[in-house]
């Protein structure tokens, strides 16, 4: 046990430590001119303590898999980040006052720009689910002797995300996790719904299955004491810390008006003779983990099933999906409660510890696997695409974090029949194609969809893959390949006068379409573009060369931003006589062949649209 | 009082109730041969009791405003939905049994396309935070004597949304809405987190400033005295109904492997043997509201400001908001706590009571919007664009719901700056323009953007205004008007050599880049494409035309979805010199002027691109 002494030492190293992040948080905002010094200012008492006293990090090596996670959720606070860094040695004063500079590694809010920063943040609520998510499953997968740690904002808490995550950790009990709330009482424009009623964020919080360690976060002691009893904590612990905005500078602490605000350089000259003076700053040592890394993972050739008879590309990802699970120890599957739709369920039956049920949060599913990337895993997440529309803010910063992830949505398209619109995604690759960096797959047969999902593993960024709920025909034999980036020519001659490019079901319209106007001497190319994002455009635009720019393009989507818009970006002004054929109308229930021929994209639409442009 | 005779007949009635609900939505979906007969028994007893006694609505006018309010937030159990408008006489056995069926209104999950169903559900976690918008909006308006009910499942309170919704109705006190909980134990493929631990599911509600009431919800007369209770409640209520799944039916009940499953013909005739026979529907009296409307709302014409001197389109945005809710009784506010950035705390300054402060919770804005439309309002609602990716499941559904609801994304693209990439809105064209009958607008003068804000009142639909946060020119007269559809030719003459296509921000860097070109005796033709869907193509094919096919698309947003293809889609193959200038590479921070040119969508570039051209 620490004597009174080195108690009192620890204590003034903390103060120390934490009036440097409040003069580095002042410092780097006034020379930006922008910033959230306040915001910072509230939670330098947590994080100087957890820096010093609590935090296993080697600082030297942050991808080593030992270490603690330190995660912002309240990404604003990015001086605090930045001066913790600071404090940490990693970056040094001359950086520091680089913040929010252009070509600045400093961004206006984090970014894994930084080797110390896991994921991106400054869309609130995010931070937590991803933190959640990735303790889920270093304890799971290895029971990790790393702990992770999550500053949330209190305004932050109106996310219906953040409670999406604390009933996962709830629900998983773990205990390996440690959100800590800085309540600061204001939010941007006023405050908060709760103000500092801490007993009200503890018993919400509670009723979700954690413990609650109530504190001062402006007392060291007690946030000593808390991060301890937290790490040690056999069940489920938050952290709910009553702070001061602003807190440290007088004349900002707890006051409207400071919100994302710098001091101008006489407040800040002010601020800083109250924080102590316009003294250097310095590094101070921290903790390292001890050794650790897992078990490794096996990686095989995964034997990926091979098809003849007609088949759901949504069954084919689940088989490919467990074939990949099963070859591969880093990849993980996760399902927002309908495994048995999207068939992921199939990787229960290989791996069940890597099968990770998140109920019906899409949020939480995608940031899980966000988090889970962090650690080396290559998570494959999947729901019906349609409901990916409820995670598209977790996607688009999942680009911005740098994370390799997999999304499979099912139940495409207004082929999916009776269940009606709410179930059929129609904007789901305008949605994804309008990710930086993304990759958007839309097969059309089994030993397609195999390939694919086998090419994804190993695809970095983010990776998104359409599959129908019907089962559809095999159009190719289990040897051929399918490149991302790729397309093949279903039909073809010399004498093609029209091109007809589509993907996923309605390949096997456009084939029918295809071979019904062979029988009336009309020979028509058909392009499957299963690559949507990156397309081919070389096949594309020698195959329109090819017939005269005479070019039908069909998919089942709204006409905005799928399939349609890529190949006419692909195809960069060329001249064409265009049909372009895609859901135009609210769709309705009915039988698959019903709404296809009720949207104007069946066999019988593409033949007429065809000779149309003859 | 009643007599135990008169208790005994009620009873008795909603006994009989339930059990038709119950024969019906095993009817209609065996009928259907899909569909969710199990999750529809578990609410059965419930609904009859809501229904006999205690639903106040007029079937024979479903708009009329005294009327209370039934939003099936579990919308699968749509079978349900439609016994229940049998029993209320207003659909027949006949239509009864189109369920799911091509050209039926009876569809998969229910939509407005019935006049009794206010908003379209099946996406879960949407339908409780829609009916606490409405109720907040009924309450604080008018003091409303209508009543909201919604229906949710135990599975969808795994969506954070339901959260956001009860947070909000905590916060608001609502009285007026009971949210009810048909705690089945069982979700589609397997138990729930918290199973038939209603204990928890109170605790939590609880936590978020709700009273509860337990409930057996088979029990009538414990129904009976719930939804009674609910209804006189002071404060915010919550009713939790254990229930079982399939209930009613033996062989279905509380069983895994029955969800979204309809009985076969031989299963559905057992069923309705336990179900009392094979016997007719009936139709039920039910109670009508005492009369009752809201006071007539203002309706003048808006008096707008105008601008000489550069403002920013959100300062113009929140001015002419404040000027539409001035003129009008029927708008409404909501923001997501970023009221000082998007300026919509304008309209604080003219009818405080009509802002609803949304806190940080995108989804929940969303939904309350949806919510307000229904009983007749005209919301906008407002955040940072960027942020509205965070409730496109919500947007998405609107146009389901046939919901008119306008919406504000400010701070859109790069020009933002120091803040980073988390918070530019780089996805927001392509996210909106797939909406189904959607209207996209992007101003770019305050003058342009407060006519736009004007006739966005008007405009059904769901409604997106793009607007930017740093102060822009003032290009255009007071006068001058911008009908949706339209666009402006900012430069032209008869010599133009290149068209260059761009909105917003990017406006006055292309007016730039032309007046730079002029000098240098090269005419370019600029077109200001406000009005991003529906486009003006007609005016882009003349130009176009005019200029030889050289054409200049510039956007400050991802290449994918947005203006550049919105053009190209237009222009529906026309031959093209083309150069789409749009955000290629994940930006960072720094100046608007640096990240313009960073991302090559500066006047510098649009200059060079246009020379590329000739």
């Amino acid at each position: 046990m620490a004597t009174a002494t080195a108690t009192g030492t620890r204590l003034d190293l903390y103060r120390q430590i934490a009036q440097q992040l409040r003069r580095d948080s002042i410092r780097c905002s006034t020379a930006a001119g922008s910033g959230h010094p306040t915001s910072s200012l509230s939670a330098a008492d947590v994080l100087a303590v957890l820096l010093a006293g609590h935090l296993r990090y080697d600082w030297s090596k942050p991808k080593d898999l030992a270490n603690d996670h330190l995660i912002f959720s309240k990404g604003h606070a990015s001086p605090l980040v930045y001066a913790v860094f600071r404090a940490a040695g990693v970056i040094d004063d001359k950086e520091l006052v680089t913040f929010r500079k252009s070509g600045s590694r400093l961004q206006g809010h984090p970014t894994p720009v930084l080797p110390w920063v896991d994921v991106a943040t400054g869309s609130l609520g995010q931070g937590m689910p991803i933190a959640i998510g990735m303790a889920l499953a270093a304890k799971r997968l290895w029971h990790a002797p790393f702990h992770v740690w999550t500053l949330l904002g209190d305004s932050e808490t109106a996310e219906g995300s953040v409670w999406e995550g604390f009933d996962l950790g709830g629900f998983e009990g773990l205990n390996n996790v440690t959100p800590i709330i800085d309540v600061n009482r204001l939010g941007q424009r006023g405050p908060t719904e709760l103000q500092w009623d801490t007993d009200a964020y503890a018993a919400r919080i509670e009723a979700f299955g954690w413990d609650v360690l109530e504190i001062d976060g402006h007392e060291l002691a007690e946030i000593d004491d808390a991060l301890s009893k937290a790490r040690d904590a056999s069940r489920p612990t938050a952290i709910v810390a009553r702070t001061i905005k602003g807190k440290g500078v007088s004349f900002v602490e707890d006051k409207e008006g400071w919100h994302g605000k710098a001091l101008s350089a006489d407040e800040a000259k002010k601020a800083l003779a109250e924080l102590g003076g316009d003294i250097p700053s310095e590094s101070f040592p921290t903790s390292k983990p001890d050794p650790w890394s897992p078990p490794a993972a096996a990686a095989k050739t995964p034997q990926l099933k091979t098809y003849t008879d007609p088949v759901a590309t949504r069954k084919a990802y689940g088989d490919a999906l467990a074939a990949v699970v099963a070859a591969r120890g880093d990849v993980v599957a996760l399902d927002a409660e309908v495994s048995n739709s999207t068939h992921s369920e199939e990787v229960k039956k290989v791996a069940p510890e890597r099968f990770f049920e998140m109920y019906i949060a899409e949020q939480k599913m995608v940031a899980s696997a966000v988090g889970m990337q962090v650690i080396g895993l290559r998570p494959f997440a999947s729901t019906f695409a349609a409901f990916f529309t409820r995670a598209y803010d977790f996607i688009r910063m999942a680009a911005i974090s740098q994370a390799n992830i997999r999304l499979s949505g099912s139940h495409a398209g207004v082929s999916i029949g009776e269940d009606g619109p709410s179930q059929m995604a129609l904007e789901d690759l305008a949605m994804m194609r309008a990710v930086h960096g993304s990759t958007v797959l839309y097969p059309c047969d089994g030993n397609q969809t195999a390939k694919l999902v086998a090419a994804m593993a190993d695809r970095d960024g983010i990776v998104y893959l359409r599959t129908t709920r019907a089962n559809t025909p095999v159009i190719y034999s289990a040897s051929e390949s399918f490149p991302i980036g790729g397309s093949k020519v279903v039909r073809s001659s010399a004498d093609d006068k029209v091109t007809i490019v589509t993907a996923g079901i309605t390949v096997h319209e456009a084939i029918k379409a295809a071979d019904a106007l062979a029988k009336e001497n009309v020979k028509v190319r058909v392009i499957d573009a299963y690559s949507v994002k990156p397309i081919d455009a070389k096949t594309l635009a020698a195959a329109v060369g090819a017939t005269g720019g005479r070019l039908v393009v069909v998919e089942d989507h709204w006409p905005e931003g799928g399939l349609g818009e890529a190949v006419l970006s692909a195809l960069a002004g060329a001249k064409l006589s265009l049909r372009h054929l895609a859901v135009i109308d609210m769709p309705a229930s009915g039988k698959p062949a019903e709404l296809l021929h009720a949207a104007g994209i069946d066999a019988d639409c593409i033949a007429n649209a065809v000779k149309g442009l003859l």
